[in-house]
């Protein structure tokens, strides 16, 4: 039963308190029993019992909760590196995507790709996500719009959560856009996403949510009711892609239909956020995607003002979002969200967790959590995210194991 | 003499052709001797002398010069991750200075700091600048502010030269601020700079180039001219942080004085464009400090569009700029300052090298040049700062040998 001793500072990031409270403990200890963590203090309050059980030296270095990242599009094919340059010449998504470029351009490279290459290519990514500190991600569907090629996605997955250390939890969204061969027959292509994907993903446990893209240029607030009423009877809990590019009551319906979260929310609208504290919608931030798609970035401390529990997470995606640096997008919601470094390590960690309702499983150190967590070689989580190099010395510690460490 | 074949893409980024043109050569080739490049071209075309010289494989990989930090203020006594929160809190900067922070926080750590200290410091930030594929760096003094704290500064940045593999020149930045033993007088500050500094320095050869801060709250125009004409009397070319918060004149003055660069320019004129366009002057942009102060990006496009040669640097500092990440300006040069990564590229190779008088030394990978490249596992520019990961595998060639690797 090993013993964490010797941390300047344990940021425990427990769930209460509000976004500014990450409960630090100075001079903390950690005591975890294989994958759970037993015991969590001040290191002068260990009980006795402990006394005999060997002693890990944390060199005065803080400990955060392992990271949790609750928004990616993880297993696609291909890559769009060409587009990226098209953005920043001017070129809307709207030309790159009459160019043949777009979203579309990802549907059809993920159809063509068979699971296998779809599992190796998507393990490669994980394993590079593991070593920055990530031990939770959200992984959603949305390039197949198929239902062989929904399901596809969604076994890579669970092939992923199966063989992969992270815990990681699987997002059917079939709704992402309409599929090119469904063009002026959207209620045709809704259908099948009610009749055929959901009860199929559902009798196969594959996914735990079902998302939509609630935007003028892909479903309506009406065809999300539908689509996220029907999810419910199968037991998929709702998320949405949200207000993104424009205020479209997306927050509001999130609210309505209770999900565990609205993601996006750039533009959201003063009764979204009121609705949302109301029932309790975590509000995801996506930083990174305004970044590439030189679009605002959300107002973090506007949600935080007005009762939303915000998370930060990263949208990785081959298109509006193609990098999965979790720091990186915590970096920007404080310099572009207004959120200071405290809160955008909890919207990583404990709110990040209740995103996709893993909330007593992961997120924070605390009893009978899962044993994720990060020893840093820094003096603070304000130093972090201040002096934001690439580099930070870490060691990872994902159910109880050392996963990863440059130290 | 090695051979490194098999290069997927060479982008030697020869200075002719624009901001455009990075010179990429397909299937290339890299021949040097010592610390100097001999040969470049395509492998086909290696000539028949070198063929019996080792060669390494670069297993198909992209080869781009080793990246140049033409603007950074590497020596300095604490840090200020605090004031990071208080900013994002919305507190001004005035409002931190006037509450004892800001910039007279670090002159005061840094003339509490002895040589000694400012050397183990900014020698350990050093090795770590140099794993990201930094091989030349610009650095600069004025946290010192006293002659003998200014001279201890560059012969910092002296001994950090003769002793760590990097190229660095020092840059003397006495007029970076008033100092606080010499507020309400200001003419007499002034009158220490040109009258025992300048001449100290230049009689120690302890720096090619004297910078100034011009703005409001720092320098005025007229100031910046009797400095800058001084300074060139004893040999220290002009260089001018310009039009960061206002535009105050910075840019036509640059050009008036026939600087090596203005820097920052986030507010810079249309004359001010035309004048540096015309005087040859560079513009370096440095938007990790528009990043971390919550202001304006510059407009790169705008210089190019106006025929000035654009760099990109890190401003690396504790106060506006904490992180010393290159390929981080590069990203945010591109999605926020509209350069495409070929420009980005150029901007932090062969032209941040003009920006310090360097480029008939370093900056692209061409004969007679220093042997100075990066091994990149990544298929092409576009997708190193699109995919934009902190853990790119990399291999770091400086003078000739392998100073860095993570392959």
């Amino acid at each position: 039963m090993p013993i964490l001793k010797n941390i300047s500072t344990l940021y425990t990031c427990r769930e209460d308190g509000g976004q500014d409270s990450v409960h630090p403990i100075e001079n903390g200890a950690v005591i975890w029993q294989d994958d759970i963590i037993e015991w969590v203090g001040t290191e002068s309050s260990i009980p006795a019992e402990y006394e005999h059980e060997p002693i890990i030296d944390a060199a005065n270095q803080i400990v955060v909760p392992g990271l949790v990242d609750c928004h990616t599009h993880l297993a696609f094919g291909g890559w769009r590196p060409d587009e990226f340059e098209m953005r920043v010449r001017g070129q809307s998504y709207l030309e790159i995507a009459k160019a043949g470029g777009g979203i579309l351009s990802t549907v059809r490279a993920t159809r063509e790709a068979t699971e296998d290459e779809l599992f190796e290519k998507s393990a490669k990514l994980l394993q590079r996500i593991g070593k920055l500190g990530v031990t939770t991600i959200e992984c959603k569907s949305g390039y197949g719009l198929t239902l062989e090629d929904e399901l596809k996605t969604l076994k890579v997955y669970r092939r992923l959560s199966e063989t992969m250390p992270l815990h990681l939890v699987s997002t059917f969204l079939g709704a992402h856009t309409i599929p090119p061969e469904f063009k002026n027959r959207r209620e045709e292509y809704i259908k099948v996403i009610l009749e055929e994907m959901i009860p199929a993903v559902a009798e196969q446990n594959l996914a735990r949510f079902c998302d939509i893209f609630v935007e003028e240029s892909a479903f309506t607030v009406d065809e999300a009711l539908t689509i996220l009423e029907k999810s419910k009877e199968y037991g998929l809990k709702p998320k949405l892609h949200a207000d993104q590019l424009t205020s479209g009551g997306g927050a509001e319906l999130a609210a309505e239909v209770e999900a565990v979260s609205a993601d996006h929310l750039e533009q959201v609208s003063d009764q979204g956020i009121r609705d949302m504290a109301q029932k309790n919608v975590v509000g995801v931030t996506l930083p990174i995607a305004s970044l590439y798609t030189q679009q605002p970035y959300l107002d973090c401390r506007r949600l935080v003002e007005g009762g939303v529990e915000v998370a930060v997470a990263t949208d990785f995606n081959p298109g509006s979002a193609p990098s999965y640096d979790l720091p990186l997008a915590m970096m920007l919601s404080c310099n572009h969200g207004r959120l200071t470094p405290a809160q955008a390590l909890k919207g990583a960690t404990i709110y990040a967790a209740k995103a996709i309702g893993l909330e007593n499983k992961v997120g924070s150190v605390e009893p009978g959590k899962s044993a994720d967590f990060l020893l840093l070689d820094l003096p603070s989580i304000n130093f972090w995210l201040y002096h934001f190099t690439p580099d930070v010395e870490k060691r990872v510690y994902l159910k109880g194991e050392v996963t990863d460490s440059s130290q």
